[in-house]
């Protein structure tokens, strides 16, 4: 295990799964939710876990979140978490609420462990009753277990209309421990919207008390999941959902722990490299954009600026038709309603400076061109110059028909 | 001129235009910027119009902008509009801002007016200097007249990617004695969002002060320009400009003449309609969409979730695919930021009611089908039951390759 010098040390786990972090085991099954696929997938741990989520901002929220919410709220432990696709349980009512409580005693009992120990989650179609019917012998199928073809098994069950696995792990050192941290997603692109659901489920073997894993996971979300774009559509059903054993067995973390940094880190980490796979997998993507903007009043507004750039459709397309056009980069700068000075905007796009102190610069379109062609992760980089604020935000080319109508000439 | 019982009296006028009303000329010519099209345009009064205008939020703002905002501010007057489409002039810096006022110093030689009584307009490609050697003798061209023939020319000049023209005509009566509104505006639709500047030019014989006629444009655009999505994206050009020559011999309008009601109803028809136009004219749209909601807290509520609930791509998707989804709609209502409450909420497409109380009700998808598939405009009414707010926005559905994949299926 390498680590940068004066940076906590962290490794990628290439092989690694939510199962790598001690305790953890998974798995998958079909029960007819969804016509063909896996529909039905558990996470379990051998000990209650310290746990901690983030749900969707939507005013309208499905009914497992509720029911999550319930669970997590009274010791802040889970031991299972019970997934299904195919039907999201959300505006369904009473009777959607009455099914999520089933699902959670159902799994419950299957487990053997208390109610409020488990999670139960739902993706998939909008306003229709779950067909209880299949998923609760589904349920009793749950088998989880501590190898990659479980964790395989459960990352399928989640999927709606993703193209790609979304699976990550790190491992860094506590108290000279390993500390692990595996992590799966699901959350299709923009351009698939109507299942745009994003749920992601992580664990760690990390010995972390649920309000300090709470903490942290909510102000990662905010630099990782929160700071991708899907398609400006905020789903009923998104949460993610983190589950610590306390296997790895140091001393328990908090933010005056000497190694809370590399534990931070590296469930940052994790949180990034997921939320980055979401974006990249947006349907017929050939690219991930990064965006970083730099000298902005602060981090929260530079942020903002980040997210506004990546989800504008302009640069988007853009960035698909291999053209250089800092001027939809500059407008949507100009409409993000944060504070800018429009005298003083740098942009690069990759390596090329197209615009100092907002006066076009002469630049190689060619140069440009090539790059906008060969990369597979663009980087846009932005300087306000007014502040010190930092930010990033990640998003994907649009790929369409439509937009290749659009992308061939400057505007 | 028939009028509804108790309502101002209002009528449309099918060939009417910008030169309809008393002092009027237009024309439009080609001067090379664009390839082939014309692409310069002036609107010219006989006298000194009473002028307002309102103009794009964003806060890069290209510079033909500031010199208008310049010109209407010194006296409220203008006596011509010079416009020319190809280049937005936008992020030009300090030379874009001299071409501006140098376009503007020609046309007010040519006109014989102060340069204070010019407004200049550009929209097109950002961050190119103005090819001024086209433009000036361009000017040189202009040559407006009170005929169909020159307000078509006008029309056509200002256009980018439009695939119609957009102008409208009402006319009402003040003091006995026959007003004329007349209007044209361009814009393209969300999916060319490239060239999505909106511009609107509206004339009027109306004899109205310049703070009296801002006023009225500025509310009456907040509830029909600003409630039409075009791609999220707000141009660093749009504006709305109307002049008012007076020339209809009526006593002063202000918001306490007895006719104030029949005028400003008149003046909101025309922008409404022109608005709906420009809605309807999204590249390779079917369908207007009209969203209405009410019951919200406010008017202003009402109105910012009608306009979340047109510009969800999950909802003109589904209504290309005649898909009667009130998931993605109540979904919208949901991250729309408004107070609701979510378990009192209706929805109906058309006559089809679909969610009473966030109940869904049982319905006939084949109607639904229908309505979706035989409407050229599509009506959504919401109402939130929690207070007395109403609203209303235009979008238009997505018809493109990339939506028809997602488009057939519910979720």
């Amino acid at each position: 295990m390498k680590g940068i010098a004066n940076a906590p040390e962290m490794i990628e786990v290439e092989s690694g799964s939510i199962i790598t972090p001690k305790g953890f085991h998974a798995n998958g099954v079909y029960t007819g939710v969804k016509r063909k696929r896996l529909d039905l997938g558990a996470i379990y741990c051998d000990v209650p876990a310290s746990s901690a989520a983030v749900y969707t901002c939507n005013r309208i929220q499905a009914a497992p979140l509720q029911v999550t919410k319930e669970s997590i709220m009274k010791e802040g432990k889970l031991q299972a978490i019970v997934v299904n696709s195919g039907n999201a349980n959300a505006c369904t009512g009473e009777r959607g609420v009455k099914d999520a409580y089933e699902m959670r005693k159902a799994s419950a009992a299957h487990f053997h462990v208390p109610e409020h120990y488990v999670a139960v989650t739902s993706t998939g179609v909008i306003g229709e009753y779950m067909p209880m019917d299949k998923v609760l012998p589904g349920i009793e199928q749950l088998k989880p277990e501590a190898s990659l073809e479980g964790a395989e098994a459960f990352n399928q069950a989640i999927l709606t209309t993703d193209t790609m696995n979304k699976k990550t792990c790190f491992q860094t050192t506590v108290n000279g421990k390993v500390v692990s941290i595996g992590g799966v997603a699901k959350g299709s692109g923009m351009i698939n919207p109507n299942m745009a659901t994003m749920l992601s489920f992580i664990t760690t073997d990390a010995v972390i008390e649920p309000p300090v894993l709470q903490q942290a996971l909510s102000q990662i979300t905010n630099k990782t999941f929160n700071r991708i774009t899907v398609d400006g559509d905020t789903s009923t059903n998104d949460m993610v959902v983190v589950m610590a054993s306390g296997l790895a067995g140091h001393e328990t973390l908090t933010p005056e722990h000497p190694d809370w940094l590399a534990f931070y880190q590296a469930l940052k980490q994790t949180c990034e490299s997921l939320a980055k796979k979401i974006a990249r997998d947006g349907e017929g993507a050939t690219k991930l954009i990064e965006v970083q903007v730099n000298g902005a009043l602060n981090d929260e507004e530079a942020g903002k600026i980040a997210k506004k750039i990546v989800g504008s459709d302009l640069v988007k397309s853009a960035v698909y038709g291999a053209d250089a056009n800092w001027g939809r980069i500059i407008c949507a700068i100009g409409y993000s309603g944060c504070e800018i000075n429009p005298e003083t905007i740098d942009i690069a796009i990759g390596p090329i400076q197209t615009l100092q102190n907002s006066q076009p610069l002469v630049f190689s379109e060619e140069a440009a061109t090539a790059y906008l062609q060969e990369e597979e992760t663009v980087f846009i980089n932005v300087d306000l110059h007014i502040g010190t604020g930092t930010g990033k935000a990640w998003g994907c080319d649009l790929t369409y028909d439509y937009v290749r109508i659009n992308a061939g000439y400057r505007t």
